[in-house]
C-alpha cells in the first residue's frame, strides 16, 4: 500500500517488481566519479522481463521503528551502506521539495520515521547478473512510492548503482555519460520500448552462482586506475560503437546487433584482464559457451545467437 | 658432423640443441607482413637454458636422397610448409653467396641434394611454450652448419617463425620491429647475456599439454585484422614499456621487471580476447596460478614471483 493520510504510523510500499537489467555489453565501462557514480563512457542495456529475473522490494516506515533496518534475501544486512543511504537521502530530499518545504510533522508520512526494507532476488546475487542494478532500481521505486515522489528518478537510482539508472526503464535503455561535474545530466533514457523488438530473446546462462571475487564497483575503480586499454576503449571505441548499436536496434538488424554485442562483450572482458591485478569474470564454461555460439552461427551461415 | 670435403655424399649437421624462448610477455604482438613475418611492434624475450626445455634437430643432405623429408617428434610431417621452405631457401642463398657464386657441383656439399630433417621437442608442441621459436631457431642453426654458413642468421630464423629470431641468442633478446618493407632491418639482438642476471628463474607451469585451438600465426593475423585494442597497444603502449623493461633488466630490478611482465602478459591476453572471434590462451588453472602469484607477493609485501 502507498503511504496514506489515514495510516500515518505505518506505511508500506507495494512490493515493487524490479526490472533487472541484463547488460548488452556496450554498457561496460568504468566510473569517472565514484561517489556520484559518473561513468567514463555512455552505455546501453536491455532490460529483462520481470516474469523471469526479478527483484522484489518492500519498504515500510513507522513511528514505532527504532532504527533503520535492511533484509537482503532474508538475511539482515548493513543498512548503513553509503550508497543505500545516498538513495534514501535523495528520495527524501525530493519528497521534501514536493511537499513544498512544509513542516515534516504536517506531512502524511514523516520523513523522520525509521525505515525497514526487505529485498529479494529470484536469481544469484553479485554473480554478474546485475543484481545491484535491479536491486537499487527497485529500492528507489519502492522508496518513491512510499514517500509519494514521482518523475525522473534515474539520477537517484544511479547513486545506488550506476547500472540501476538504466533499470528504471524497460526495453533498450541508454545511460548518457553527461558532462557536468555534479552529475545532473548523467541520466538514463529509453532508446526503444520493450515492444520494439519482440522476437529478440535474451538467454541467461548461469555458469557460476558464486559471488564474484571482485565486485563490479571495486573492479571498475581498479580498471580506471590501471588499464591503459580501458582509457582508449572509453575515448576512442565506445562512442562510435554506441551510435552503431542504437542504429542496429532501431533497424532490428540482428546480424549487426549480435556481432557488435559479442565484440563489445569481449572487449569489456579484455579491459578486465588488462586491469592490474587482473580481473576474471569469464571461466572455462563461459569460454566453451562463447565457442559454441560461434560454431552454431558458422553452421547456420549467419548470426542466430 | 659438419659438411666436409671428404664426405661429399652424406653430410649431417651436429644435433643442434635449441634455445627455446620463453616470452617475457612484452614480446607479444601481431604481424604487419605475414609472408616476411614483420611485426607491428618490437618485442623482448628471455631465452631459457637448454638443460631444461630444448629442441634437438638433425639435418642431413645426400645425393642418394630422392626427396626432401621431415620428421617432427618422430612422425613424418609436411616438408613443403612455406615457412620451412623459406628458411631452406634463405640458408641456401647465403651458402651460394658465401661460395662466391661458384658452380654448385664444385662445392663440397651440393645445394641441390635433397635434405632430411629430424626435429624433436622435449616439451609439448604448439601448446604455448614457443615450440616454433625453438624449432625454427634450431632448424636454421642446423642448416647453417650443414651448408657452412655463418654470421647473422636471425633474419633467416624470422622467416620460419617470428619469435625464432630471438631464440638465436641466449639471455635477454630484443626483436627490433624495423622500418624497411623488405624486412632487412627486422632483426634480433642481445640486450644482456644469460650471465647478466643469474638469480632470475623462469618457472614454466604447463596448464595444458594440448595443442592450442588457435595457432599463434592464425591468431595474430586475426588479432591484427579485428582488435582495436591491439592497434592501440602496438602504437601507444609497447614502445614505452619496452624501453622501461630494458631498463629494469639492465638494473636487475625484479620489482619493476616482475610487475611489468605481469601487466604486459595480461595485456597480450586482453588483445586475444578483443580479437573476433575471441582467442583464449588462459584457462581456469592459469587464472588460479595468476591469483596465487598475486597472493604470494602480497603476503611477502614485494614482488617475489
Amino acid at each position: 500500500c502507498r503511504a496514506a493520510p489515514s495510516q500515518p504510523t505505518m506505511s508500506c510500499a507495494e512490493p515493487c517488481r524490479a526490472k533487472p537489467c541484463h547488460a548488452v555489453p556496450s554498457l561496460a565501462g568504468g566510473k569517472r566519479d565514484n561517489d556520484l557514480i559518473l561513468p567514463i563512457n555512455s552505455s546501453l542495456s536491455v532490460t529483462l522481463h520481470q516474469d523471469q529475473l526479478k527483484t522484489t522490494t518492500t519498504a515500510a516506515a513507522s513511528r514505532d521503528f527504532t532504527e533503520d533496518r535492511l533484509w537482503l534475501n532474508g538475511e539482515e544486512a548493513d543498512v548503513g551502506h553509503p550508497r543505500l543511504q545516498a538513495c534514501l537521502r535523495e528520495v527524501r530530499r525530493l519528497a521534501r521539495k514536493r511537499r513544498g518545504g512544509s513542516a515534516e510533522d504536517a506531512a502524511p508520512l514523516s520523513l523522520s520515521y525509521k525505515i525497514h526494507i526487505a529485498t529479494e532476488n529470484n536469481f544469484p546475487t553479485a554473480a554478474g547478473l546485475a543484481s545491484s542494478a535491479a536491486g537499487y532500481a527497485c529500492l528507489v521505486s519502492a522508496l518513491a512510492r512510499l514517500y509519494g515522489v514521482e518523475g525522473e528518478l534515474s539520477e537517484v537510482a544511479r547513486r545506488g548503482s550506476g547500472s540501476a539508472c538504466r533499470s528504471m526503464f524497460g526495453g533498450f535503455v541508454q545511460w548518457q555519460r553527461g558532462e557536468r561535474p555534479d552529475g545532473r545530466d548523467s541520466l538514463a533514457h529509453q532508446v526503444a520500448p520493450e515492444t520494439h523488438w519482440p522476437e529478440l530473446r535474451v538467454l541467461v546462462l548461469v555458469v557460476s552462482g558464486e559471488k564474484k571475487q571482485v565486485g563490479s564497483t571495486a573492479g571498475m575503480q581498479t580498471s580506471v586506475a590501471t588499464s591503459p586499454l580501458l582509457k582508449h576503449r572509453a575515448e576512442a571505441v565506445v562512442p562510435e560503437r554506441l551510435a552503431l548499436m542504437i542504429r542496429h536496434i532501431r533497424e532490428r538488424d540482428f546480424e549487426g546487433f549480435g556481432q557488435l554485442a559479442m565484440q563489445d562483450s569481449n572487449q569489456f572482458h579484455a579491459t578486465c584482464l588488462d586491469t592490474f591485478p587482473p580481473i576474471f569474470y569469464l571461466n572455462d564454461l563461459s569460454r566453451h559457451i562463447i565457442a559454441l555460439a560461434h560454431r552454431f552461427n558458422a553452421h547456420h551461415g549467419r548470426t542466430k545467437v
